[in-house]
């Protein structure tokens, strides 16, 4: 690694050249924590999708799919976006899974061009800084935000990710200054600071509270997705 | 007061519906430090502008020219973007004047159809408290950032006003988590705090750290300037 910014929603990633770094997609609630579990659990690929429809034609040539808006499971899809639905799920073992959710599928469209372009996530925090401290790139750590908006939760991950790899408060643009601070605050009690953001709330309402826990759980996973062409695989 | 948010960069403003809300403008270093500090020494009016010719004009029509761009002062104005040379200052006494900046003005011309605009600064902090409490309206804290991304002293005034006004750590939406954090973070020192941060390296670079100093101090000024058509007055 050599320089590392923070991008604190897909709508700012303008303002940065991705075409020579390595770029980490940042949904912790809950796109990149699907993401990592299913590679874990066995799925051998996964598209994502910027389109439900682009999903469901993906699923009709024999894919599996997972497709979600505004937090909910679309009708007729195999997986919403509840990362519990891939843990020692048989069903996909070897299987690819089109995916497209609000956010994070999103982000992860609009950084193709990256350089490399890898999925981040509590549940695989130390493979990921493993990964990025062996490679010889300039790092943008890219929180897919909620509808363009910033978002705590991504922020939050993104800070600790930091925290793990520069040693002092220097940091390369001022949103590596609000991410870090809002890790440090946060970091004794994650769950009770992000209790009132705003993405917490919508799935608390949904009586989504266990798959809270989950994303925010560190390293049960040590894989490192990466894109290769439209797919993302280990 | 009734709702708030926090909107880290005006290329986040179209989240925001602000024709009903109270819409307070940050440009820490330093715009909106020299707004307050020219209209609390004596200046009639303040007119943002956003282009250098449209401000050249003003000026040749009987006004006080103040340019900058990039930290420096354009060449053939009167003032640079410097608080310190309105202080005590006799020229401006009664005198309108024609005011462009990298980030401050265009933030301020992007929030215009505000329901109510006024301009905040560490220099008139506990006054735009009082002002908003006072109001019976939803407010939106908008930091000017720089060039379109979010930055780290705007941020932290944000969080500052939002810790006096709003009693427990809950908030309207996310960027007000991330600004208060940053605010806690910082706030036994702000400078040291912010000393990383790129606007702050640029104006060291440029020797202009007694503009720094004096940007952070607090309350030298109970004014709250307010836009009233084209200008910003008292």
């Amino acid at each position: 690694m050599k320089h590392i910014e923070v991008c604190l929603t897909p709508e700012q990633l303008h303002h940065f050249d991705i075409h020579d770094r390595l770029v980490v997609v940042i949904d912790i609630f809950r796109a990149t924590s699907c993401i990592v579990t299913a590679l874990a659990n066995g799925a051998e690929q996964i598209v994502p999708v910027a389109e439900v429809e682009e999903c469901q034609s993906l699923q009709e040539r024999g894919m599996l799919g997972s497709a979600e808006r505004n937090g909910d499971q679309v009708e007729g899809f195999d997986f919403g976006n509840s990362p519990l639905s891939y843990v020692d799920n048989p069903k996909i073992k070897g299987r690819g899974i089109a995916m497209t959710t609000s956010n994070g599928t999103m982000a992860i469209q609009k950084a193709k061009s990256a350089s490399q372009l890898i999925i981040g996530a509590f549940l695989n925090k130390t493979a990921v800084v493993k990964h990025i401290l062996e490679q010889d790139k300039d790092v943008i750590l890219l929180c897919a935000g909620w509808r363009g908006q910033v978002n705590l939760e991504d922020s939050v991950y993104a800070g600790a990710l930091l925290d793990d790899m520069v040693k002092d408060l220097n940091y390369a643009n001022d949103a590596c200054g609000l991410a870090r601070s809002a890790y440090h605050l946060g970091k004794n009690n994650p769950k009770r600071f992000l209790q009132d953001s705003s993405h917490f709330q919508r799935l608390a309402q949904k009586g989504r509270l266990e798959d809270i826990d989950f994303c925010l759980s560190h390293d049960l996973y040590s894989v490192v997705p990466v894109l290769k062409g439209d797919a993302l695989v280990l």
